[in-house]
């Protein structure tokens, strides 16, 4: 069988991706590595997706999902795609459970928490380390915790860890945050946070689990040690693309067009794992429907 | 008093644009023309939106504005504008209601259904000429109507008719439809649907009321009439751009970046009065985040 689209990816673009194209009555299956929902799956509270004034990450990935099932979307799970052969009119979907024949392709694949790249970040990755509170935080109840970046991931996460730990330090390496203006103001007025700007995480060290990190005061190069349980890395985001070889930019993400093309036909590209000005899920939602459209019109034309 | 923000248009682009202008702490005002909404508004049922499986587009404006309000956003209704005066760093919105100052400007203006252009439109509109089957489609119950068009619009609206009329007839200039696949069947798959393809409207007559509609067959200049109570025109969207002097396309959408930025600096665009490819509330609420993020940013280079 040669399905009409392949959607690479189960986070809210690929999740609409399919939705739209069910709609549009093609033959598309998608395709995830994990649990359907992507990065917002491990997102404690969702704000500002527009008509859900509050809402756990979790229960909208099941919302979308459910809507996809609803039109009909095929759904493969532990499935990592790891080439896409392009044989022109059609495109070889290469995964760990054997080879796909489509017509168009759909990357959704999103993103991954960028490793802080320090001693003692791997070995002690589930023994304090972890990139992610809502899944994490509960076991730091009353203790000290570590959030290591500046935007809104690490801004949001350090005031959802305040739930639970007795303390949360957010070292910064620069002066100014990235995050949502919100939520600087909520964390600033939130006591148990306290902000270490102007710094960096050297190290991540103890014994069997962790128990300080060494700082480094970046325009003094002052060295400094602080104790803590945890430390939850929030220092940004690599585009899981390793298995395409259309165009990217610098840093790996996909160059697509304002119609979601990528430089190579019949392969569209849509979400947080291509060169958008923004990564949220209202932004994420729109691509997936445009990518789905794109590649209804581009099987029209192939068959034409 | 300056605002940072002036969004101009109430729609799920403008209510977005709002959502995230507040949450960037930014002083934004919203002004509408009508009610706020937009065009969904007059949307009987919308499936598409992920998350919703199924939603009036009353209901869900209604929830995209109580979302907008919770973050504090000021609206400001039954306001046109008539111009956007720009002075470089700070803008002049003129308005039906005296003139704005504000540092950027959001323009998410929306669209107006396009007029057809046949003798009789305007003088039986309001008398058997409409241009929204959810507002008026009762007043034609055991009747007999005529929509025009086969785009999206036409198609689900009619298939919205046949809820109250006795039959609709779907008058179409071309032999393929341009609405979605699954909205095509499902219109196919309906008894009350008859298709008349190949065909304009060329005159819509009548005494008091709409009473017939003159068609002219494409392909063979044949003249027809066919018997009708009602008229619905969705024959495609004129974009409400002509208060401002931005760059537009031929046909008077605004030409924005990925970014939202306009020709002008300061002033952004987002939903369906900009050149984007795909018209539809998933793709409006990722151009109104990313618009208001992008003139948070330009707000803050101005007052570095």
């Amino acid at each position: 069988m040669v399905y009409d689209v392949v959607i690479i990816g189960g986070g809210p673009a690929g999740l609409t991706a399919g939705i739209y194209a069910k709609r549009a009555m093609l033959d598309a299956v998608l395709l995830e590595g994990k649990g359907v929902g992507g990065q917002i799956i491990v997102t404690d509270l969702v704000e500002n997706f527009p008509g859900f004034l509050e809402i756990s990450g979790a229960e909208l990935a099941a919302k979308f999902e459910e809507h996809a099932q609803k039109f009909g979307l095929e759904f493969r799970n532990m499935v990592d795609v790891t080439a896409i052969d392009d044989k022109g009119d059609t495109k070889l979907v290469k995964t760990t459970e054997g080879d796909i024949e489509t017509k168009a392709v759909i990357i959704a694949s999103g993103t991954t928490p960028r490793k802080l790249g320090v001693k003692g970040e791997l070995e002690f990755t589930g023994r304090g380390v972890s990139y992610c509170a809502t899944c994490d935080g509960f076991f730091f109840r009353d203790k000290v915790a570590v959030v290591v970046g500046g935007g809104d991931s690490a801004i949001t996460e350090a005031i959802f860890l305040t739930k639970m730990v007795k303390k949360v330090y957010v070292i910064h390496r620069r002066d100014e945050l990235r995050a949502e203006k919100i939520n600087q103001e909520k964390a600033f007025a939130n006591p148990k946070i306290k902000f270490v700007c102007d710094s960096v995480v050297e190290e991540i060290a103890g014994s069997n689990v962790v128990e300080k990190v060494i700082l480094r005061k970046v325009s003094t190069d002052e060295i400094s040690e602080l104790k803590t349980d945890g430390v939850f890395i929030y220092v940004g985001l690599d585009p899981n693309t390793g298995f395409t070889d259309v165009e990217k930019d610098d840093w790996g993400f996909i160059i697509a067009s304002q119609r979601m093309e990528t430089s190579a036909g019949g392969i569209f590209a849509a979400g947080d794992c291509r060169n958008t000005p923004l990564r949220q899920i209202a932004t994420a939602v729109g691509d997936g429907a445009i990518a789905a459209v794109s590649a209804g019109k581009y099987i029209e034309e192939l068959t034409k």
